[in-house]
């Protein structure tokens, strides 16, 4: 089964295999947000900010080398152009524009991962932008659009089932599906939205459980209680809240202990 | 001889040859400035605008497509980050930060260059950041460093003796002498500062005289007569006035006309 | 009646007054689009970008400053935070973050007009804000919340039954509703969508007659040939197109020949 | 003796009097600097970013409001248009670009300040404007006439005997002079520059015995031991490191005990 193909589900004598991700670079200029230096110690991939919605040239130059380091895959974290509103404001941007503005993110990426040694890997859509290409078809063949023409036939990392990921497919991009540990699901295994009471997991040790859960059985229990299955290859962990590297940490060294192999999916 | 070495001199029997570049796609969004279209027919290099003075990302995927179309090289127009200033406003940025954002900007330009069959041809900084390279050896070696970061040992155009060219040859990267056919120069061959009168030649006749005596005999007549060297490989044209295409267009042709090869220096 | 109110319409004896607005000020920096000293001429009110979408600060100042001279009334032509969309792509903005960005922009203007002598009369939202808060209640009451804290009790400059004019009659704001001379009517009195065959009307002639008759009759010819009631105390005229300026000038010439006083609604 | 004048000394009988201020609001969207809460409950002066080097509009009117609500003086901490650089590169704006970048800034404070019942009641210039118009008279005079623009008269809170300062002397603007307890002074009583060892004082011990030294002598010792006069009338406390709004706090305590009153210069 292609390492690449979403909904890789545990087999009888195969070790099941898990990516961990994050967003890094973050900051912008004077401002930091996400323990980069921290969480490249833990995650295979690192969903970098590319400067549209955070991410400014030295930063990505110095999250690229670190990442190049430590062998963590390198993804372009594409956003909406809005640093105010850290690019989690929906945008109504033509195909053609939006396109455009992602292929221009992936390229300053690529300059600064092929100058580290390494490759930009996976594309992966942050915030507003995530959201809005699960549901939105247009703007989901906009952003495969501007990854075609980018070059190099890149991943797409995210939600399973989304407009997004049907549009890489369509496209002949690999998809690869992710999971939250700290998000509650819906039986229909959807998340549940923010707004929502429950929707985000605090609790560490249930954190740690369901992330276990995921990453062998490929299933979670949802807000009713019912089991539902999650084909997820990659784990989106939190890099931008207090003790988040701790946290990612030890989901790291217990998937580790209970014979998850933790492993990008380039 | 070497196709990229400054200072070619016209040979018995070596037709002289000489590389036309200008300013373009240094609109923004709504905003348009150079007549894009029309001058892609008269040059041999395309300083293309990379976000950072002007220049989005719809925009810089167009440019590089006609220029591909019409095989004219694609130069990188690095700047200082200032759209409000139009990198007109020189700006004392860390070499470190800097270097990186040269890089970005090569990186952004150098996808939709090869989206398009081609490649980023080489380097032309901008405005107030290519005024102080002349003379600033901190700055001009920050954006060395940012070109070679980027990799493939990218040409650098600019002013003949510049800190900025005498950076780049320590570095090993080929540099190519510019000089405009519009501007008064000094005895000393130097270019006559912008607020002094007569600085810029209004002229046609006289800019394409001027022209076709830089591409002839790498000379031309200084503000007080004399007539002074100037080793150019490259006539810079400018994009942004009225008939501006117009007098490209004259400037090519009489060149042509008068056995010069316009070829690019890439 | 109040000059304020909306539907003014007229009566016996009483000659029609009109207000005539236009888009200034839409420059960024290096970049020019509205030709600010010709329509300063001609219009009534100035609907002055704010730096959002357009208008650098010097720009400001200047048409400010023009706009005193010539006795033409001052508005804050509010945006989205969006230079590379030039205010034209819809965003989510969450309402307390856009009546903060609309206070600011409001306040950036006032201290220009305060400074040239004069003072905001009225806010017009600009591009995707004002046709999202037609229909988008929520950001219609984030704007006018906006506009409430920056005082004074603006009138809104807008159209007549947008989800905004609601909203700011609710608070207590005046509100001025605005018809188009150069865009067709349905027979329920909006606008025919631009993605619409014959949506946007190019001939001068037909131009000036519907100004002619919004301006008498409060009233239009809508597409399907029927007569409908737009009941404006103001036109807007476009200021970005070729030949704006003298379509604007013939307009004001032809109501003041046709007995219309031409007359701002502060 | 006016409490807006540089140089107030100590008299026999009459309580000395500081003002404490402090750079805040420094936040951009998602990205939180300073502690504006606690610092609040600290300084009689806020030196509040409008969005040039930081400050996006939400938070200046969150800090405006909370500085109202605490009878803290609201001052526009005006800088260059350098999000990415924090304002911290020096520019070569054009006098009237920048004039006019002042006067946007203090109008787009001014409305939140109205709107929190308050006013601004100074300006003083950030970070690279800050350092540049101690000796550069052209961007010094640009900034005083930003300010003048802007109406009110208002006072610049800067380094006695700066450009700034004669600059906003001659323009008739008070001008209050401010002192830095956790840096370093030559014997001439400038600032040892930042790069030079032992610039900056660590320990909190020695900032509050200097800065009670400044508030009841008007002096500080220098470098090289000797005492050396400080006419200031406000101490500008750090709000940008950790444990900064602790050490600000110990600081007020401390002169309040001394008998020294904390009041603000407006």
């Amino acid at each position: 089964m292609s390492e690449r193909s979403e909904g890789v589900t545990a087999s009888v004598g195969v070790p099941p295999v898990i990516d961990l991700n994050a967003d890094l670079g973050e900051g912008f200029g004077r401002w930091q947000l996400t323990d980069d230096e921290a969480l490249l110690s833990v995650v295979t991939s690192a969903n970098v900010a590319c400067g549209f919605h955070a991410g400014d040239p030295a930063t990505m130059r110095r999250v690229c080398e670190l990442a190049a380091e430590r062998g963590v895959v390198i993804g372009a974290q594409v956003s909406y152009r809005d640093l105010a509103g850290f690019g989690r404001r929906a945008m109504d941007v033509p195909p053609d524009e939006l396109a455009a503005e992602i292929t221009y993110q992936i390229g300053a990426l690529e300059v600064f991962a092929r100058a580290a040694g390494a490759r930009v890997g996976y594309v992966k859509p942050h915030g507003a932008l995530y959201n809005r290409c699960v549901h939105d078809e247009e703007q989901a063949r906009a952003v495969v659009d501007g990854i075609r023409a980018a070059g190099g036939g890149l991943p797409v990392l995210g939600l399973p089932g989304s407009r997004l990921h049907e549009a890489a497919a369509r496209a002949q991009l690999p998809v690869t599906g992710e999971a939250f540990a700290d998000r509650a699901y819906t039986p229909e295994g959807t998340l549940v939205p923010r707004r929502e009471p429950g929707a985000v997991i605090h609790d560490p040790d249930e954190v740690v459980k369901r992330a276990l859960g995921m990453a062998r059985d490929q299933a979670v229990t949802a807000r009713d209680g019912r089991r539902v299955a999650v084909p997820a290859r990659s784990l989106c962990l939190h890099g931008d809240t207090p003790g988040a590297a701790d946290l990612a940490r030890r989901v790291r060294s217990e998937l580790t202990a209970a014979g998850v192999h933790v492993r990008s999916f380039v």
